[in-house]
């Protein structure tokens, strides 16, 4: 587990000396080997989604070919966000390793309670959310399913 | 509205006939106009994040060259799952507009209610996650945090 740490750092490191997001690093590893590297690029990117995380599944799906990371375990710097870890749930990864956790990660600025906080219902008006009429949504839905069933 | 959800209706039927992922389009609109275009292409490009609202926020910023979306709405054709919706407020978006709703969606398997439930803290065991002890990673922070300031 060390050496995916020493990675998912390394790579923070040099995202910090360039300035190109938040101090954060991640590895994705399938048997033992790291398939999928990931800082930080937030600012570099102009991305709000380049979360370190996000980046280490998508050069992993790359680099193995497939939408599906079954089998692989996820090494962070720091604990992953509501993004993130939503992402990492449809990754279908089950194994996540972090070392700094949201409160120490708020001191420096970085903070995610309250979307924490509005996913878990206990904060309802930071967002505006509207569900809206149109049939053909549902019809949308239906054509899909025709056409692979 | 009308048109921005014909918009994300065209990018959706776009996507199902090609079948690059689910049946889901989205745009991000600022200033009554669209400067981002989204559908979902999970199974085309191999990526478990390439959601059509994590697509259409990645192309907004592209094209207006920031993280930030302050004052842009998103229209997507169903409810975002937690992923997209996070991503969503980290991007300052605030009015989100939908037609089909989760359980709807669910309904021709495209299933986020376990992702809810694990956030909501309804589920415990749908991943392992565990924070381990690393002093180089409150260095990092720490390091981070004396650049800035």
């Amino acid at each position: 587990m060390q050496e995916y740490f020493d990675k998912a750092i390394e790579l923070a490191e040099d995202g910090v000396k360039n300035l190109e997001g938040g101090p954060f690093g991640a590895v994705v590893v399938k048997d033992n080997k790291i398939i999928g590297y990931g800082n930080n690029k937030v600012l570099l990117e102009k991305d709000p989604t380049a979360h370190a995380e996000i980046i280490a599944i998508r050069d992993a799906c790359k680099r193995i070919n497939t939408h599906d990371l079954t089998g692989c375990v996820i090494y962070s710097t720091s604990e992953p966000c509501p993004m993130c870890l939503s992402a990492i749930i449809w990754a279908n990864i089950k194994k996540v390793y972090f070392v700094t956790d949201r409160k120490e990660v708020a001191q420096i600025g970085f903070r995610d309670d309250y979307i924490y906080n509005y996913l878990e219902k206990k904060e309802k008006d930071i967002i505006e959310i509207k569900q809206i009429e149109n049939k053909k949504c549902q019809e949308l839905l239906k054509s899909y399913n025709n056409k692979l069933y």
